[in-house]
Parts: structure tokens; C-alpha cells; sequence
């Protein structure tokens, strides 16, 4: 390693911290589907959002980590961000052996400096539970669903609102 | 220096570049002020602006810079962030020599990877101008503040709309 990648990588390593500082979402999403055995799937996501003439720092991303997707959010799909005049685009990382390789290894390594830490640790949290098959018994997709209701608000809410429904709204018996 | 800070110092620079692109400003503001030789005032400042719980990432960046306060905008104050349910605070630097002797020649060692590093270069151009008493005269007013409307569309549309503004809404005369 020569001296300006001595001093180049740890630069770039700071960049990545600090722009999922400002830019970055650890979310962990539960969805309606009637395939999954309880009627939930479970959806673990790294992803940093931005205009499309910031295409290139997202590049950066994904040459950093080696690994996940830049999708197109186009304006007319996401009148939250209305006010904008152009697409949004969507660095994500869905994989779940990329997140556990990849993702969660170097912010652990590099803490993130804002609130976005406890969000970090949250992921992890679930992210465990996943992958020790608790999101398909009915008691790990609740204590899931309570980590994902505390990081950023995408659980129905009415899957929160009873004890009873994952039984309730559980995929139909045949 | 220890083998640490030859590790955390680049990581710390390279996490500011990479929050400030991600949630910092370079702003331009032209203000209405009677007591101005033209009528208007010139206004450049440098904001990274967070929701009350990452006070602590704003306290990064004062240390870092040794310059600069953090100022709060109370909720009521910011009506366009009233999904918010913090106090927004900011952190700033206006004052001129702290942009030009700490700020500038630190984004122009370590630039920005986002389109703010093109509102940064027109940043440094229009305090060039500033430093230069230009906008003192109607002619470098006129060009700062189109230098501002590019950056972020923080000039009041009359000012540019007449070649005459200027001179119309300046100073009366007694």
C-alpha cells in the first residue's frame, strides 16, 4: 500500500461513515404476503437515496461495498418528494448474505456518529433474529416488528394493535 | 503523532466531507437592509443543519473546524419541517475570515463527491467578489447575486428580474 493509499482509504472509509451519517436508512419492512407462512415477509434494507445528479457518489457506494443495487425512483412514483424536479435514485442493499458480509461487518467497525448508530443496532438486532429463523415463528415476528416500529414507523400499524394479528391476518387455511 | 491519529485523522476528515455532502449548505442570501451603501446586504454562510438528537454531530464539526456556532429553530419558526417533531438545530459559520481561513481551504484540500461541491465552487467565487468590496458596487451585486441564484435560489426574484432593481429598491435618499 503506497503512502496516498495510506492516507486515501481511511479518507474514503470517513466519506462513506458520514454521508450514511447524513443520507443513509437501516429499515427493516414487514409486508402482506400471502405465500410467507404467517402472511408477513420480512424485509431487511441499506439504502441511500438521492437526486439523480448525485449518481456518481451512489456509484461510489456501491464500489465500496462491493455489492448491492442503484434503482430509479421515478418522480411521479413518489409524491413525497414532489418538490423535487428530478428522479430519485436508490442505492440498496437487500441481500441478506451481502448485509451480513459486508454491510453490518464495516459499521461495526466504523461507527456512525449520528442517531443513525441506534438505528444500525436495531437492524442488527433483527437481522439476527432472522437469520436464526425466528421471523417464521409468531413470537420473533412480533419481537421483529417491535424493532422495526422503533427504527423508522414502516410496520402497519395494525399489525401492532393486537396480541392476535399474526393469527388474524395469517395466510388463509385451504 | 500515534499510529491511531494517523488512522483517525484521515477517517474523521474524510466523515465530514462525506456528512457535509450529504446534509451541508453553502448558502448565499441577499437580505433587504437600508443601512447597505446598495440597499441590500450580502449574506454567505456555511449550515450543516440536524434534528435535535444528533447535537452531538454538529459538536463534531464545531470541534473540527474550531469555529462556528449551533443555533436552534425552534419548530414553530420552521413551518416547512412541521412533519418534524424535534427543534431543528444549525450549525454555522458566517463569519468571513473563519469561511475564508478555515472552511474554504478545507473543501478545496478534501472536495465534496456531490453536485454541493459545484455550490461550493460558487461559493468561493462569490466571496472572491466579497473580498474584493465588489459588492459594494451596483455591477458585483448584480453578479453575486446571480452567482446565488444558482446555487439555491435564495434571492428575491425581483432583485433579478429588472436591470434596474438596484438602483430602484437601494437605499432612499433623504
Amino acid at each position: 500500500m503506497g503512502a496516498d493509499d495510506q492516507q486515501e482509504r481511511p479518507e474514503m472509509i470517513g466519506w462513506v461513515v458520514g454521508f450514511v451519517d447524513g443520507e443513509g436508512t437501516f429499515s427493516i419492512s414487514l409486508f402482506r404476503n400471502e405465500s410467507s407462512k404467517l402472511g408477513w415477509q420480512v424485509f431487511p434494507e441499506f439504502v441511500v437515496t438521492q437526486s439523480e445528479r448525485n449518481r456518481d457518489a451512489l456509484g461510489l457506494l456501491k464500489e465500496f461495498f462491493g455489492c448491492g443495487s442503484i434503482y430509479r425512483n421515478r418522480r411521479h412514483d413518489n409524491r413525497r418528494h414532489d418538490n423535487h424536479k428530478e428522479d430519485l435514485l436508490r442505492y440498496c442493499v437487500r441481500n441478506r448474505k451481502q448485509l451480513w458480509q459486508k454491510i453490518i461487518p464495516f459499521f461495526k467497525e466504523h461507527p456512525l456518529k449520528t442517531s443513525k448508530r441506534q438505528d444500525f443496532e436495531l437492524f442488527v438486532e433483527a437481522m439476527e433474529l432472522i437469520s436464526r429463523g425466528e421471523h417464521l415463528t409468531e413470537r420473533g415476528l412480533r419481537r421483529i416488528a417491535r424493532i422495526a416500529a422503533k427504527m423508522n414507523r414502516k410496520v402497519p400499524s395494525a399489525f401492532l394493535e393486537s396480541s392476535e394479528t399474526v393469527r388474524r391476518t395469517g395466510p388463509k387455511r385451504a
